[in-house]
């Protein structure tokens, strides 16, 4: 038995257990230290009446013979399927089939599943700085990967400038730098990905954040993406979903390679290699999509977002560049004095008692930033940037 | 863009809706006509008490701020990981540390995704009948599959005779066949996989249905098997957790090939491509694991059991030559007069109105062959060996 060895090509990542280190090491020399933690990258709210109620009417229901719930549709229940399709319509104007769209345990997992469909022998184009798992499930697989650099100078939003590729990875808005692609780029991006017959991994998993008109909640927005465009989202950063688990990917009904309907592929894949999300939690997303839901959820982003406005106001006070904190929870900015990342991060801690992530840990193009996020309280994000402003002004 | 051209390779099942569709026409020709279904493969009795209150509470837990859970370890909460040790420990005398489980949505899931660790230039080898899964996720991965008959002679728990592979997949008690290997046949086995540096794949879903001392319930009650096994289970089966979806995974410490632990490779898939099971599931199974709820789920068992007694005896009377039935909710006997699966699926539906499942569309080796299950309910169990003794005696 020969083991798969393009696992012993995966790089390992040491950013989160580097970061907890030099954490504890400042704890165990400063243990009276009011240390506040911004580089978490899970919501701390809990999770919305209307959810709650729902799986525990749900919990209910399967305890009954008459409301007993077993294997259900591989690729989701309808009434989950309906609820996502009126809320794409609410949110950005698209109008989905019920059978493009597949109810997952979370975008993670099909962010990395979808890649069975593809050959090994795509070359894959991810942006620096990027989301790890992008890499790495690639690099499993035997794919070479392509970085397209971000940097102040577009705005961590890069474009295709000629770039070769068969499948493309964006993120928008992005996980680390917050930045988020305008309706002109994206449209940039699909004509791109179509003249080439390419695929977009189009990763929306923070599209609840979007406030600007200009900025697509989805990439069906854009005329052309139905034939080169997968979108997956979830409901972790729209609902709290982060340990609850449900997401959901769209494959359009026009997406065709090599004479095969990647929808058909990608049902073909799930039946085999997955059995449904459990049934209370479909019916807890499903509470999500109502009236009473979406506001309730609703006031949740806001807590978020009012923390990203804090730390935005802090920020141009400084005259510090950044992305994100609008349309995005993260605020990606660059380390003062042209220190690098670790420098910047141990200084921050050290003068500050604030932990936020050094962009280096995601891609050569992120040194000398660091991202923050806004799922800390309110009170402990005013209280940071106070601190940082009475420090760095 | 190019696709993984393996999909084309998959051999379409028209199983489960051809039977659909002919019992479609029977009941518009017949529309008054009693039909029984036993070739249900879903559980129906609904969920335990037990499971049901520790969702609740979870779900009240999720509604706070301080019982919040986001994101959890990918590989599951300890304390889930400690209660299934426990019954390990209980039912098996198995002890397993707790890295060495690994909790996930399901067992079809972990049985699809745990070839991404293993090279594409295995052979595989299951045996016939097979559960369709096993081909169909090797198949999409480019490898060749053996077929290792099962047959009346062998009382379908083929042994390896010398035959050639990498990976084997066994399923004891097996799906479809109700078959179950003794310890001195997976004793065979085990020695057999060691010696040839294989792993053994053991599908383990139906342990719970064991009643003989003879047949282990876990592969790691043979020696040897540390070094060459991983062994799947659910709860689908064994708590009725099919809608619920929760399944373990056991890749224990002594696993290695070519150097590397496959342990450490598979907590690096999942930690990569999936991102744990709902923390709401995950205390329901817990639920199940107490003292009270193994109370409960034995009582659901014991149900399906005294069904599946029922049927025993009816085929004893009867004389037909069957497997299953004990160890096991499936019952898989030789279809009298020599008619073959599908003709005698269609003289079962006309004449005593009970829907099977052809044994040919589980492989080559099923011809002649019939499915019935022991999930119906105890009164439909019973009319429905009332009207085959009748007929066929």
């Amino acid at each position: 038995m020969h083991i798969n060895t393009n696992y012993q090509n995966i790089a390992e990542t040491y950013l989160f257990s580097e970061v907890a280190r030099r954490l504890r090491e400042f704890q165990a020399a400063n243990p009276d230290a009011p240390v506040i933690k911004m580089g978490i990258g899970d919501v701390t709210r809990p999770l919305c009446k209307s959810s709650v109620e729902a799986m525990k009417k749900a919990a209910d229901e399967m305890g009954t013979a008459e409301g007993f719930h077993g294997y259900g549709p591989e690729q989701g229940y309808d009434f989950l399927k309906e609820a996502i399709a009126a809320y794409y319509v609410k949110t950005s104007s698209v109008k989905l089939a019920l059978n493009e769209i597949f109810i997952s345990d979370g975008a993670k997992s099909d962010i990395g599943n979808i890649l069975d469909i593809f050959g090994d022998d795509n070359t894959v184009v991810v942006t620096d700085p990027v989301y790890p798992v992008y890499v790495d499930t690639n690099t499993m697989a035997g794919r070479s990967v392509t970085y397209l650099p971000s940097s102040e100078e577009n705005g961590f939003a890069p474009m295709p400038n000629g770039v070769k590729g068969d499948i493309f990875y964006l993120c928008s808005p992005n996980n680390p730098t917050g930045s988020a692609y305008t309706r002109a780029q994206l449209k940039e991006w699909v004509d791109y990905a179509n003249s080439l017959d390419a695929i977009i991994l189009f990763d929306s998993a923070y599209e609840s954040f979007i406030e600007d008109k200009d900025i697509p909640r989805s990439i069906y927005e854009i005329e052309g993406a139905r034939t080169c465009a997968i979108e997956f989202c979830s409901l972790s950063k729209t609902a709290g979903f982060t340990g609850t688990r449900c997401g959901y990917t769209v494959v359009p009904d026009d997406l065709v390679r090599d004479g095969q309907s990647l929808q058909k592929m990608w049902l073909r894949r799930q039946t085999t290699k997955f059995n449904g999300v459990s049934y209370l939690v479909q019916r807890a997303a499903e509470a999500c999509f109502t009236e009473q839901g979406l506001a309730e959820i609703t006031e949740n982003i806001q807590y978020y977002k009012r923390n990203a406005a804090v730390m935005c106001t802090t920020f141009d006070e400084l005259g510090w560049f950044y992305t994100g904190g609008h349309n995005s929870p993260y605020i990606w900015f660059k380390c003062p004095d042209n220190m690098d990342s670790w420098t910047f991060f141990d200084d921050l801690l050290k003068k500050a008692n604030v932990v936020g992530t050094p962009g280096c840990g995601f891609g050569k193009c992120g040194e000398g930033f660091l991202r923050l996020t806004a799922f800390n309280t309110y009170e402990n994000t005013v209280e940071a940037m106070e601190r940082i402003k009475k420090i760095y002004k």
